[in-house]
């Protein structure tokens, strides 16, 4: 649960500008692949330092520059200091608990997003994880930055390879849709998985729900909530984007965005239906509790019913008094035995016609 | 449950455009049929290939091509060329999972719908089931792609043939518009459907019900999600037709867009007039199982508050001691016997005066 | 409940337009009396067919025609062909099933409203039933569509001929006015019989609930949805009225309007406050029950308590042992009965501490 | 909770501007008080009939007319002659039952607000009572109506006679916004009262939570709801006045009203505020019902368990059979005694370590 | 709890203007203290009357006053005087009860912001004060009022003695920023405690849940309520200001303010997740309640079930009637005893079965 707790204490007191990474910390060292491509050519390495893909900027091609890795604060602020980016955008960069959002700069745009990725975890739910991806967007050129850098731009990457679509055709904008789509797309998968753990979940409460289960239902229903938190303003983001407010994103680019838009859309509306089934599927324990209750008592109830009366009867002829004739009759014992399987029954009698047997 | 998971993964990775079609998995072929009407004549046919219906695009009339099957990506394509559709489109079209919605081209307008049918299940509920309808609406043609083809369009067929109401009077729009319409009307079918299931699981809330009862309750409810999730995004799509943005629809149709989009609101207010009582009758149901519970308890109470202290007297006076004066009198038994009747008797009273019996 | 789900089905798949009742059947004839009036002169007579008031149509008096009866299409039609009006709105007028809406036409309007009675029911609480009533406005004339014809525009008819107020004085808009005057003041009556029987269930709440208590709640739960269904489209239409924006409605009118849309909140009001109320009403009902569920167990837990242990010292003297010395005792027995007593005492002080008693 | 109730039913089929007192009947008389001042002077007096302050009205002095009791429509018919005042607004006086509003017509302003006060009840709980103020405010001139005649507009009465603040150097416009700010001002008394209910009720539900308290708690959710729909609207009132779209308030007045629209904001926020922690506490009133019936259960358990089994060892040593060698030995009794001692023991042992002792 | 009831009652029928004091009484003196600087140069001192700063106010430089206590009316309204504030302006200052909100003059803008600071109480949890922080906004000059003066201002003071970032470089907005920013940058730190908390409360409820537990989650839902109250206005009050309404802050500040709302959006993100964890906590709190109940229930009727029919069966040998064969027999009382264990056995493994045990 850490993960919806993370705040950026580290920073407060400090002047804005001032770059602190904010987030979980790490070692590794921050890893910057270039990719330059036109229609033509396409030239790809890593650097070790960011002065060597300055070059690039100035050509026409399209420049992608992939950081992986956002704790370094020095790092990114040589960045900045090439790119002219300002302070604050890069104070936003290196803090990793933000929100989606978007700045729209004169020569720029920062866009932040939410990658999420999951895990199988040992009750064999999925553990929900989300890494912060930033995007400056420019007039030839997109800088991306990645926390820990997962697999989701590979598919972005092969397609500028291998020429796949109009990639190769178009400009920095529709490099930058082609990673929004590629980050949205990939919520799909995060949603499909938590899709069948709801199913395995519906599955446990309608043959055996356990207070497990409540547990899980719970769990789900904070999933839920914090993907919501993760998706619900990035609808924002993409729908000023394809407003075309922006003079970098060109008006072609604009239909795609309309596409990603109706995806984010349709992931908003799956996880508010998520959260519809999971408050359900809690309504359903509940009545399960109160149905088992209701069982346990009755099984109580039949029994006591049935064999109090009958103990009373016992106790009855078991008394010491002198005279009690009956315990002087001959039938008597089969007589009081026969009264008492003739009272049980007629007891099971009356909750068959109650409809608790 | 299926339905409401199924998530568009095959898609994750490729460029946008790229045809796959996303759905449940079909065989049969695709089937085009073409209609093509003005008001002093009408042809009907079959075609295997889109290029043989070219010819109809250019002529004046109003040209009605309904394709059935969209799960051949080749097929869509082809039609996606001689009509000049963007990819996009294409891909929406074979992508079975869109929400509704429209999209404004220069020379044609893209519509996305939901068709529901419903079929009766084995415990007598309606399971809901939804299809997407397509529709490209252009200066004299309409295309529709249906998943199945159910029989939902035939109305509209018959009163072309039949040049019933004003249909073969008007153009594409108008078109568009019955299709709409027919898919709208049918909505009021479902409801109907469901409005029964309703009033069936009303009469047995209220005189038998069991935990089935509340997990059909529950279906419904998630039925109407559903439901809800279909129609809902509709209203927008009607209404911006209706306020007469695009070219294509004639001034004059609009008031029968408007007419559309009355019942669309009025199919919405139903659902969530649905949903409002199906949550009534969670709450009836879960009111019902307390006062059962309140009834199980009563009946227990009631037989031990009177049963127990009677075993009592009775264990006294099955004690050993040797001098219990009582047990030598004449007449000990009966008088114990008596006021066990009478004790017994007067709890009795008492319940009765706490209402309890 | 019934009424929710009366659903359009017999008009699915017919072209628009089409005139079919939506609604209960009926067979009495359709009345229709016309009312013509100016400052000078009034008229008053039965018709039994449209043509009769043609004539009137074109004198510059108010004429106000009220049909009672839509159930038959033929006579519906021909009164629209008379003041030329839309095929859609003739429907519409048909289609008993209708929203509160309002058509602007350039030469009339036309209103969709619900007029609403009650009934008393067998168990004393109030059936709401609600009626369809359509009003055209035009220059100089109204027409106003019933089903059934109650007595709600009596009052109305009272002023015209009494000259009462400024009605003779105004043109058609004023009557508009006044008729949908009428039927919100209506509203207020049965909000006023609602009130009452909320009271009593309130009365019933506190003193004896039952479950029947909670039935009738639930019951008038739904009779809020309903009416909310019924009003709160309302308040648009006449907000849009009131707004001025059509030309048949004079602007010395539009303070009325402001008026009756001040009351039309007053009720929207009203019926959310009942809402509110009958939700805090079920909640009392849930946690009376659970009071009382707690009341019965502490009654057994007592009678338990209290009487198991004394049972199994009287079960221990009950013993065959052959040395038991207390059995031999003079005092044993009185002893004992002390003992049981002194037990008792003691759980009856521990409960009264515990507040049990 | 009659005043949720009290409909305008008297008024239903009467033509509109038709004077009818809705509300409490009364006898009193109606007294009008006039207090006319500028810089220089001040008159006070009481009236008999309005006729006496016509001439003020003509002075460009601020008259101030006080009419206490709008239960006599001749009275009010005879202001709304000298003042020319339009007759749905003098309805809108006598009709008690509005909600908070204000009308702008071009040569005076009519307003309409809410009154509250509050009573001690037996249950040491406040019973609030609501008012109707109106106001017409026109150059020159304000006319207030009150039902009863509190003393809520005494201070502004003192401060213009001791000429405190800038009330006597001001218009009527500011006049009118005094009178409005000590209404308001006077909700800050009742929510005071309210806020002190609250933590006696809120003390008692952790301390000692009965039936009564929850009752108490719905009660005053119930005054919450009241409460809010009270002064719900006046925020759109105000707001209206303080964007200054009329210009009977000068612009200098304008702070003053936004100072007003600042302090309505903060008692609907106080309202909502109340509202959510009752609905904390009846959650908490509920989970303490249900904590006391598990401590119920636990005693009942613990006692049934403890000793039904001992009655059942007892039992057996009472059997009657001829060969039973255990009642034959010496020490049979005491060990037994002793076995029952250490089953007992045992079973403490058990609820301790599952903490339920 | 006190500090949501505490309301303005003591000016209640003051005229607007009148400065009184609403809040904690306090008795220590009021400190104010200045800060003058430029790029240059930079004088701090403590001043005892505010004459002594009006000097500074002309100069150039940028002014920062201090005003810690805002409880001596009289010392407020000298600054007033001094600085021209409006009446109404130094109400909103002494009166520690308003929402935070912001208003525009010509020469200057007058915010309202809520400070928050938290302290540990007994158990462990948190308890959340607020203190409202007043600052008035000019050309040149800032000043800030506090209740208490925590050491939020700090690190700003410290930011200026220092020169660090930009803060002397730029005027009075961008002092103004700063202040906003210290105070919103301390909401981090109080949602990182109550996230802490909310950690702490977690585990307790699902290692052992008692009433405490519940309690403390209503506890923080209510600081919730309290925490949302005191942020929510401010998101409004900070989008004014960054939407660049007012001439006196500059357009280079802008993207500093539009951080400073995110900031505020993240915080207020923060506690509406923080309100929904709550509650579901408090939903698990309920189903634990119930699935204890149903163990105790459980345990019961398992014992019941086992022992009350065998106690009727050594009743039924304890009776003494003189004909009962059995009890003859030599090998009635073993075969009896091995009957009873065998019918226990029996219902535990109809327990076993049932999954009870």
């Amino acid at each position: 649960m850490a993960r919806i707790f993370k705040i950026r204490t580290k920073k407060v007191g400090q002047p804005p500008g001032t770059l602190v990474h904010v987030g979980e910390a790490r070692t590794e060292p921050v890893r910057i692949t270039v990719l330059d491509y036109d229609l033509d050519q396409l030239q790809e390495f890593c650097v070790t330092s960011i002065d060597q893909c300055l070059d690039f900027k100035k050509k026409p091609s399209v420049t992608w520059i992939n950081v992986v890795g956002v704790h370094r604060p020095k790092v990114i602020e040589k960045i900045g200091d090439c790119f002219d980016i300002h302070p604050l955008i890069l104070e936003d960069i290196l803090n990793t608990e933000q929100r989606p959002k978007i700045e729209d700069f004169d020569d720029y745009i920062f866009i932040v997003l939410k990658m999420l990725s999951s895990d199988d975890t040992d009750d064999g739910m999925e553990e929900i994880r989300s890494e912060q991806v930033s995007l400056i967007v420019g007039q030839g050129f997109v800088i991306s930055f990645q926390e820990t850098g997962g697999d989701v731009f590979d598919p972005v990457r092969d397609r500028i390879r291998k020429s796949k679509g109009k990639i190769r055709k178009t400009g920095a904008d529709y490099l930058a849709y082609a990673l929004i789509d590629a980050i949205v797309d990939n919520y799909f998968l995060i949603l499909e998985d938590v899709g069948e753990d709801l199913e395995v979940l519906e599955e446990e409460l309608v043959t055996n729900p356990s207070s497990d289960t409540s547990h899980q239902i719970h769990e789900m229903k904070r999933d839920m909530i914090f993907l919501r938190k993760s998706v619900w303003p990035l609808r924002e983001v993409i729908s000023r984007l394809s407003r075309g407010e922006s003079e970098i994103f060109e008006e072609s680019t604009e239909i795609y965005l309309r596409d990603v838009y109706d995806h984010t859309v349709q992931v908003i509306d799956a996880i508010e239906t998520f959260r519809d089934i999971l408050s359900g599927m809690l309504d359903i324990y509940l009545s399960s509790i109160s149905n088992r209750m209701n069982e346990v008592m009755k099984v109580l109830t039949i029994i006591a019913t049935i064999f109090i009366p009958l103990t009373l009867v016992a106790g009855i002829y078991g008394m010491n008094f002198d005279y009690m004739p009956e315990l002087r009759w001959r039938w008597g014992y089969p007589a009081v035995l026969l009264f008492m399987l003739f009272t049980g029954f007629l007891m099971v009698l009356y909750f068959r016609r109650r409809e608790w047997l």
